[in-house]
């Protein structure tokens, strides 16, 4: 896919419409910062400007409204990003309602999501998106099976559960109030796991044979990067699992890129 | 909850803010003329002004979303339904955009959605919220329990999923593309059919002790209306039926009528 989003990229900019995606920070969070600068990396090596409007830790939510306004009526900018996390009192389903759903390219606003509900055009969260595009990516058929998503975050859990029933699968969602999670789980062909919590899904939790899609990521106490499932638990079933690093987070960034670029398209 | 509606209806029409709800109809459908009828009888008794704007079966896509548009800056309506069936070419969930969603008493408008999935304040479906009012009333406790919904509607299958996770309930969602249906409906402990199907959900889909709503209406073969549950079959379980005529249907009449209320407060 990254290929074909360089190509189209260079293309845009070569018609005069640079693909230009913004992303606006308010916080001094290292993990945010890591993550800005890896997706500001991922936009230059694709031919995407990434422009970062870092707001400052204590930036008033007003600002953070205004400028998502801002960046929403500039027509050199294609996708807009608000990072989180946000300073205290300042709530990201209510400020990304300033994001116009044309460049809201990670599906923050409201709007996106009863769009994406109501089967209309919209951005899903990336993220989301990114899940679907692995299994389609490896061929799992969804229509009629049953999938189960673990989490029910609004970035993650809840739109990937409307995306795999937009693909006709019977969809289970499952959180921390879930009793016997691994009764609920078992019965899944495909398990999205999306709770950040290390170790939270082990063998017992996987019937032979489940695709298992990993989206935690977890700092280790050893500080590396882990998913929410126990992969060495879990190879013991005969299956599929996506890996943490890698698996959803490469591809999750490729389509933020993707989405900004389809997004410029509309500009030529 | 229709006693405390009336009292407060008459209150604000005291108060200079009569409540109206407006409910724009382009259809010849029967049934939707029954229900029409039907709403603006019980808003009558209530001390709900219910204003009618029958744009007949052929209007234009464009003049339905310029009756919406007009009702919504009607400072005098406090509530607003689009009717369905639409005319061809007529899409509900485009044309409710056109409906502010402080006026979105059924919840129609895709911002609604997306605001209730956010947890920001909004009216759902009153088909789903009386699901909900429904399972209050008789005290039937939702977090950590296993709810499954039959149907994926946009009108109900969809926000009463939303609504039954808001709550705490581990929700599995089934439709025409779910495998062996009774698997998953026997492991509920609440059960809600929304599909439009006579005598889909037999004993055999049902767990003992389960709690089953019943929100599907179609007309039987002998004029009568029935629900997607085969109410004899089912009653040989121990459990609770919600009935058809009854149940789901007047409740949802009712909190139509109490959102206009809560919106022409609004306006006081």
């Amino acid at each position: 896919m990254r290929r074909g989003v360089h190509a189209e990229a260079a293309a845009l900019t070569l018609l005069g419409v640079a693909p230009r995606l913004a992303v606006v920070v308010a916080t001094a969070d290292e993990g945010a910062g890591w993550y800005v600068r890896s997706l500001s990396g991922a936009a230059r090596r694709v031919g995407v400007e990434c422009e970062v409007v870092d707001l400052g830790p204590d930036a008033a939510p007003e600002l953070i409204g205004a400028t998502l306004a801002r960046l929403s009526s500039d027509d050199t900018v294609h996708g807009i990003i608000l990072q989180t996390p946000l300073p205290d009192g300042a709530r990201v389903e209510e400020l990304a309602a300033s994001i116009v759903p044309e460049k809201d390219v990670d599906g923050a606003n409201p709007l996106s999501a009863g769009r994406l509900a109501a089967g209309l055009a919209a951005y899903p969260p990336a993220t989301a998106a990114a899940v679907l595009e692995l299994l389609d990516h490896h061929g799992v058929e969804l229509a009629g099976r049953s999938a189960v998503v673990v989490g029910r975050s609004l970035v993650v859990g809840k739109p990937t559960a409307q995306l795999l029933l937009q693909r006709d699968a019977t969809v289970g969602i499952c959180h921390r109030h879930t009793k016997d999670l691994a009764e609920h789980t078992r019965t899944a062909d495909v398990l999205v796991v999306a709770v950040g919590r290390i170790g939270l899904i082990r063998a017992e939790h996987v019937a032979d044979g489940a695709v298992v899609v990993d989206v935690g990521t977890n700092t280790a106490p050893d500080g590396s990067l882990v998913g929410d499932v126990d992969a060495v638990d879990v190879a013991r079933r005969p299956g599929a699992l996506t890996p943490v690093p890698g698996g959803v987070g490469p591809v999750t960034t490729a389509l933020l890129l993707a989405h900004t670029v389809r997004s410029a398209r509309a500009h030529v």
